[in-house]
């Protein structure tokens, strides 16, 4: 296969255009489905061929499989807790750069969630990865215990808190229903250690 | 197309016969997902044809719906919440049954939450139509507002605690992880009042 490279785009490496067209698919995937992100968009939006993408891809499966990926290194990246403060301050900071995440990428975070709960193997394993960092956090920032002790129950009990914290960051930015930002902001500070009071030894 | 009924079905109403095959779909979707519930197996389970089947439902797609309808309102009568005792009682109690309700019927309950996140937009009607009556009974239960008020906030704390439950419900179905079925009660027995709590006005 000839590729055709041209202009300013010949001085990057395969690999940094492989990325820069992954950040494309990224944005592009912010407010379309999965099925609505398809490499003839890519390639229209690029202003490149199929044919080059389809060599950096191989096929449609693993361009969403890369842009997935790519999606939620993002996401991880963006929530990461601030270096400084108390554990949970830390954690929420994290929270609301999470629904600020979801907010501005609402369509391919759904689509991501739907793909996963399908069945779609693949994306349940993207997605999986993803939400094992995001709760890991809570002990990884909490590392003395201020918040809570790592045990089973507690481990339940975080992993209910992330479901129901996306459940309602998915709801509230399809349809606030009357709740405000800082209502949802509040409502997901606060029901952590809400949460982890109720466990008991 | 000419119905063959001879021995003692022969005294039961095309209804109730109907109502019948319902109820063994909603048994054998039980320990099955959707995908696995055949009209074959159906009309295996229940001796009688295909053909009689396919004249009762139509065809795969609107039994597979009038089984689904049946079994949520099996879930919705099964956890209906005990007439005497204080409403957050009545609603815990009715958690319980639900708990119940998933372990038993896990393979099936799995099969309509996944059908629905991935956008079957009948089984995700019957699946909202079916969370809408469980997460309404908590206003109705309390409908002299002692536990909590009717508010857009609420109905979110509500939604959101319903949604955490049925996540770690099913999360707990497929492996406790350490976590009995006694901290799984007392989990979600103890987060909807933790959670009310976080509402500000």
């Amino acid at each position: 296969m000839t590729v055709s490279t041209r202009g300013p785009r010949s001085r990057l490496s395969p690999e940094e255009r492989r990325s820069q067209l992954l950040d494309l698919g990224v944005r592009l995937l912010a407010t379309r489905s999965l099925d609505e992100l398809s490499i003839d968009l890519l390639a229209e939006e690029a202003g490149i061929s199929r044919g080059l993408l389809y060599h950096y891809f191989g096929n449609k499966h693993a361009f969403h499989e890369a842009v997935v990926r790519r999606a939620c290194d993002d996401l991880i990246a963006q929530t990461a807790p601030p270096p400084e403060g108390e554990p949970l301050d830390r954690l929420l900071a994290s929270m609301t750069a999470y629904v600020d995440y979801v907010v501005a990428n609402y369509e391919g975070y759904l689509s991501l969630v739907k793909g996963a709960a399908s069945g779609n193997e693949t994306l349940r394993q993207i997605y999986d990865d993803a939400m094992t960092v995001l709760t890991d956090r809570v002990f990884i920032e909490d590392a003395l215990h201020e918040i809570l002790e790592d045990t089973p129950a507690t481990r339940l009990v975080v992993r209910g808190w992330a479901m129901m914290s996306e459940a309602l960051v998915l709801q509230w930015a399809r349809d606030p229903r009357g709740v405000t930002r800082q209502q949802l902001d509040d409502l997901l500070a606060k029901s952590l250690p809400a949460l982890i009071g109720t466990v008991s030894d």
